[in-house]
């Protein structure tokens, strides 16, 4: 089994490069961290390039390890420096890109949550992971939405991403294509005017916006749904966090 | 009005210590970052020592800063050796750590959420910012969650430590005091057989603790509970992150 004991190793050089998007798309690559993820990886198939593990961790999951080839043994200090965290766990895997998913925007079923330019990678992160939970279908990525492969998106998603479909594609479109379907779709307004979210009856079939932190929604789309909502204030804040508005949505909407 | 335009400053040294928790507690002062939060406090008659900020953000604000005296210039140099982001606003409060809030547990009204050993410090001040939004009276931080005064909680409450009580202590004693009031305490479990959440009408008075992100609530709190509350899931995800649990369930529960 190949050793790397030192973080000056060319190959863990360039396994650091991974977390900047260029490199993982010269690379075709991508790195997840923790037993959990590298777990859920194995168990849905993902094409897993290379196990990164500290011996312990391989002692730790060294029966469901034990028939994948590709296996490096790195010391605590070439973890740390792969790790996103002050004391990462020490088990990395290095997984191909998925293939694009071709999902015709017209021809969809179940609840869709669409992210217009979300900015914080742990708000992305825990909308697909929730998303996941409430038991949706899909999200789709709009530009401008951080990638589903940033280090902290990923994290924040705990494994989810293998559980539903991610796409990225122009919000546009897919608007569109539910439109065309007539399956509604929900907007969200920090404007008590917009409709009471309560007042809109679970269904199998719609779409939910989710706006930038600062900013919302883009008025462009704000303009096209078939409805928008309002989650009511009680308190003094100014507004929700917008995975929190998303987790109290999508349970409500989702039948 | 003072200028500063070396981070290598001697004061600008000591405020970045109130980073720490240790040295907080010795200066007996926090550090707010960006203007929503100094506004707020601003708004709220906080004890606030100094206002530091860059000529373009005092320029911004100068109205609302105008009757303060004790307001210092920094360069962007400055400002982003003090912020906690890649590009900070420029505008930092230093603000006297508020004295102890003293709440009977004997003697609360409203709804409260009670934190047991929440690590995440994004996930805890989301959490109060929910609390707010929702109306709730207050948050109590149990020992073992992180301080309401760490940079990262300040910036995920978004102010709204100055809208609900936030108090640190024995959640034992508070258990204890909820229910010599016969007010209804809930617990969270991750465990089908506990009871759907959904089944609990809204109240006008209760409290609902949340506990860590791996481990959940402490077992000697769970038995203590009037009932243990469970979010069904429908999807794949084995949970929920602990801000969005709390949010669905905090807003169905207040009345």
């Amino acid at each position: 089994m190949e050793k790397i004991t030192s973080s000056k190793n060319e190959q863990i050089k360039q396994i650091i490069k991974l977390k900047r998007k260029h490199d993982r798309i010269k690379f075709n690559s991508y790195l997840l961290e923790s037993w959990h993820l590298v777990y859920e990886a194995l168990k849905s198939n993902a094409r897993i390039k290379k196990i990164l593990t500290t011996p312990k961790q391989f002692q730790l999951h060294s029966d469901q390890l034990d028939h994948f080839q590709d296996i490096v043994l790195i010391s605590d200090e070439v973890s740390k420096k792969l790790g996103s965290t002050l004391t990462p766990q020490g088990i990395f895997a290095i997984v191909q890109l998925p293939k694009t998913q071709h999902i015709n925007p017209n021809a969809t079923s179940g609840g869709w949550l669409l992210l217009d330019q979300i900015q914080d990678p742990g708000n992305i992160g825990t909308m697909v992971r929730t998303a996941d939970a409430i038991g949706l279908s899909g999200v789709v990525f709009g530009s401008g939405t951080a990638s589903r492969f940033n280090p902290k998106v990923l994290r924040a998603m705990q494994g989810s991403q293998f559980h539903l479909h991610l796409i990225e594609a122009d919000l546009e479109q897919w608007i569109d294509g539910f439109k065309n379907q007539q399956v509604p779709v929900y907007g969200t307004e920090l404007n008590p005017n917009a409709v009471d979210f309560r007042d809109v009856h679970p269904k199998s079939n719609y779409a939910l916006i989710m706006g930038n932190e600062g900013n919302g929604i883009q008025k462009q789309y704000l303009s096209q749904t078939n409805l928008n909502l309002y989650i009511p204030i009680k308190g003094q804040a100014e507004s929700f966090n917008v995975a929190i508005a998303a987790g109290i949505l999508m349970f409500q909407l989702q039948k």
